[in-house]
């Protein structure tokens, strides 16, 4: 088993405080195994888990990361597997407490600069390492970079010319699939410079409690689905007629225009006349051509899903260093998932450009707390059994893994579920730099909240493995291991498991996919999930009830 | 306006005792129409819309159906327009009031019968009227009629043959749809036996606090639909790798398959070994062959969406009379929709064939009045705008005309959201009769989780119009009034406004919706919805949060 005797011995230690090491060789390394350093394997541990690299006693901290990660239920001896029976998960960091320091701070703020609404400084706060201290952004030996994309007349930009298709609820949602097929079939062929028809395909309806206060965020997230930038603010609102969200809701640009079902004599007439519409549409669209455009007017989201164990010290810091690079050239990034960085908390607040912005961060993670106690669930129902297996023995690890995708730029903003990244006044340009968008982990639905903030392009880490896509925007695949690169080359855009062979070094990934990112905004590079057309549906936060 | 002169001025009145009537002509009436009782209209009323029939004072009850549908808001002279802001909501019947109730009938069943559990007797409770005592369900002239279906391994039966493709998580669901295309357009065309292809698209993920208690439902949702008769028992359970809900909770079948993402050497293999074992299964599949069978083994559910004042007086009571012939024929039947009944529960209760059915009723919508006030919402969200423009004032005008659908059959049992029909051990058969499978109103949540309780045929009725379908059952769409019939020829099967009309009676609509059943479930008739494959997509109902 797990032995292999020709290739050498390898854990990656991330800080120097740290109590266990992941093991890197693919396959796991086999009891008695020795390293370099003198450690010895007591028993055999699969790729991605942890290694005690000290005695440990029961009680004891574990340290990864720097940071504690659990605290140990048995007597760990120098060597031992540490797997996630081995760790009793920590309190998570105190949200009250963290926002009492705030206010304490903020006082003192208010005398020294009596203008807290446009305090930039990075807040410091006592006991933890400030990242934000100490950002030094990548630079840049020549021009900024700029991205070919299409200028629409509201003054965003688009990276794909999509002809969108908006349903106000779900009930029309098998007209909606016939009439697309036929589009792409029939009318799109005509007009090649258009990339695409997307019907989306989400779950509202109705049955939402529309008067519930939860329910703005379904309805937000759908007006600024149909407001994306790659619709060109041209898309076609389909609605029913006798719904609660009525489509003059969701139509919010001056040229969407509405077709209501129930208006149309039938079937047929329902397919005729979306038809006719989406031609006149598609004649306008085709005449589009993309233009060089500063990468300030380029938004970008961060994402992870099955992770594992390497995800941390490879695909996301590597992520982390591109983002950076992002917002060191003018653009927007976000990163998600708030009970996998609800863990990290403590070492995000420091990174908040103001008192405000790590206020709002904190209030968005109380209410997620708050909205999972209601059903008597909190963030240890997060990793999944994938992620265990991969190494990630808690949320905690998994957390502070999760949160290296934000890099270490100040957090400019944080956002609600489905709220847009706020547009300068003058250029119609999102106020740049790094945003927190609290959103759930799940891939889809964390996709399609980002997407409603209005992200051209995600860049998505993967351990384990997903085949995820999304129809609206193009997502880049990063895989944290190169097992995972090597057995899906058709879906894995780029291999960031080179950083735990040694054979790339996280600033050369992260180089790596800032490019990736810049040429498939651009047009120039396409992602396996665009090739094969591989779509998840959208899926709508709902945190209220279903009538 | 809304005046017609050639046509005379009609109105519907339910119940000798009720103070309102609704307006039968299309176009509705104008002020001044006299009616030949000597009715005469204060003001125009849409069709569909209420009209005072006497003098109604402010605070005085509104009666509809022969029961308070609410209490003037105003007052409301003879002839006058009763719209939605003319009514206020009364209290829903007391739950625990109507529990205490059967507790203490429960102990005189004791003395009288010793016998709880099998207790047939319906129950009668003071102060309503028991439509179960009454019941006198239609018969048959000669011999009970059969369905040609085909027998499935297990005993059940399926009245479409197809292939199932269920997903543990949505990950997949791009690969699903890639694969499934090609089944559909490179295999089956081989396999002429087989009705279709249907890869399963849900939103469940591992953002589903699995913890949860609530999670129960989502998973037995997931696991029902995977054993849907008309998928054979041989449906592939597709798996990633790395979720929560893994593969093997949801092939619970002896021939489920299962096949996993993550196993597979990339895309091109995923969709390669898809297509191999669906090819083998297409091959089995197209070896079956209809053969009559009994109604016991039938499993129809009933429904409406986009409901109007006619609905309660023409659709829903036809419905009723075909619900109530099935019932007569062995058949089993279930209506849904928690809170379209929830204020008709009074009447339902005495319908229950025992104590133990009732009080499970009752806990069900307990259960619903509990989740609904956790956001601080109520059973008032509904109805819709639509329901309000066809008439329909309020909730409790729309429940009794919504409980209409049940016909007068006793209630044999309630299912839990997503629960499966509970079998008789030695034929396998569903315990026939009615049941009450308690479902929120959504009509594509209400239509999953019926699905995953195991309907073969949905019956849909509409007053405003929707094209709903589902791709795993027919549903048979019938509409409450001619005009959405006559505006819809291509999507409605079924016009029940011929009653309004006066042009049939809710008997003949009946036996013609029964006669209807039969066929489609033999394969003899297609519904429109399966002619131009108008199918939504499943919603799971997840009552819990997401991670």
């Amino acid at each position: 088993m797990l032995t292999n005797k020709e290739e050498k011995a390898r854990y990656i230690k991330v800080n120097g405080k740290d109590t266990v090491a992941i093991i890197v060789n693919e396959g796991g390394l086999a009891a008695g195994t020795k390293f370099s350093d003198g450690l010895e394997l007591k028993e055999a541990i699969p790729q991605g888990h942890k290694v005690a690299l000290k005695d440990i006693e029961p009680g004891e901290p574990i340290i990864r990361y720097g940071m504690v990660i659990g605290y140990a239920m048995r007597s760990l001896p120098k060597g031992s597997w540490v797997d996630e029976t081995a760790l009793e998960l920590p309190a998570p960091p105190d949200l009250d407490a963290l926002l009492a320091q705030l206010s304490h701070q903020e006082g003192s703020l208010h005398s020294r600069t009596k203008k807290k609404q446009t305090q930039k400084t990075p807040l410091s706060m006592p006991n933890t390492t400030s990242s934000a201290q100490s950002f030094v952004a990548p630079s840049f030996q020549s021009e900024p970079p700029t991205f070919e994309g299409y200028r629409n007349a509201d003054g965003t930009v688009a990276c794909k010319n999509l002809l969108g298709l908006v349903p106000s609820v779900q009930c029309m949602a098998g007209v909606l699939k016939v009439a697309a097929a036929r589009i792409e079939k029939e009318l799109l062929p005509r007009y090649p410079h258009v990339d695409g028809v997307v019907a989306l395909n989400h779950s509202y309806g109705c049955g939402v409690a529309i008067s519930a206060a939860e329910s703005e965020i379904p309805i937000r997230t759908i007006q600024n689905l149909a407001s994306h930038p790659h619709f060109g603010g041209l898309a076609l609102i389909v609605g029913l007629g006798c719904e609660k969200l009525q489509p003059e809701r969701i139509a919010t640009a001056p040229q969407h225009q509405i077709i209501r079902l129930q208006d149309q004599a039938g079937f047929s007439a329902m397919v005729a006349e979306l038809m006719r519409v989406a031609e006149a549409r598609l004649a306008i669209l085709d005449q589009r051509r993309r233009e060089p455009c500063p990468l300030s007017d380029l938004v970008v989201g961060v994402q992870c899903g099955g992770s594992d164990a390497f995800s941390g010290v490879t695909a996301n810091p590597a992520i982390g260093y591109a983002s950076d690079l992002l917002v060191r050239a003018g653009a927007t990034v976000m990163f998600s998932e708030v009970t996998e960085v609800r863990d990290a908390v403590h070492l995000l607040v420091p990174r908040a450009v103001s008192n405000d912005v790590a206020q709002t961060l904190i209030r968005e993670m109380k209410w997620y707390d708050e909205y999972l106690a209601r059903s008597n669930v909190d963030r240890s129902a997060n990793p999944a059994p994938g992620n265990k297996k991969g190494g990630l023995s808690n949320i905690v690890e998994k957390a502070l893994g999760s949160a290296a995708k934000s890099g270490i730029s100040p957090i400019v903003g944080v956002l609600a579920p489905g709220e847009r990244v706020p547009r300068e006044q003058s250029s119609q340009r999102a106020t740049h730099g790094l945003y927190f968008a609290a959103t759930p982990a799940s891939d889809f639905i964390c996709g399609t909240l980002q997407l409603a903030s209005g992200i051209h392009v995600q860049v998505f880490s993967t351990g384990r493995g997903t085949p995820y896509g999304l129809a609206m925007a193009p997502v880049i695949k990063v895989s944290s291991n190169s097992r995972l690169a090597h057995q899906w080359p058709d879906l894995i855009d780029i291999d960031a498991g080179e950083i735990a062979n040694g054979t790339a070094i996280i600033e050369e990934v992260g180089q790596q996919i800032f490019n990736y990112i810049i040429d498939v905004a651009s047009g120039r590079k396409k992602t396996w999930a665009d090739v094969h057309g591989l779509y998840n549906d959208l899926v709508i936060f709902n945190p209220g009830p279903v009538t």
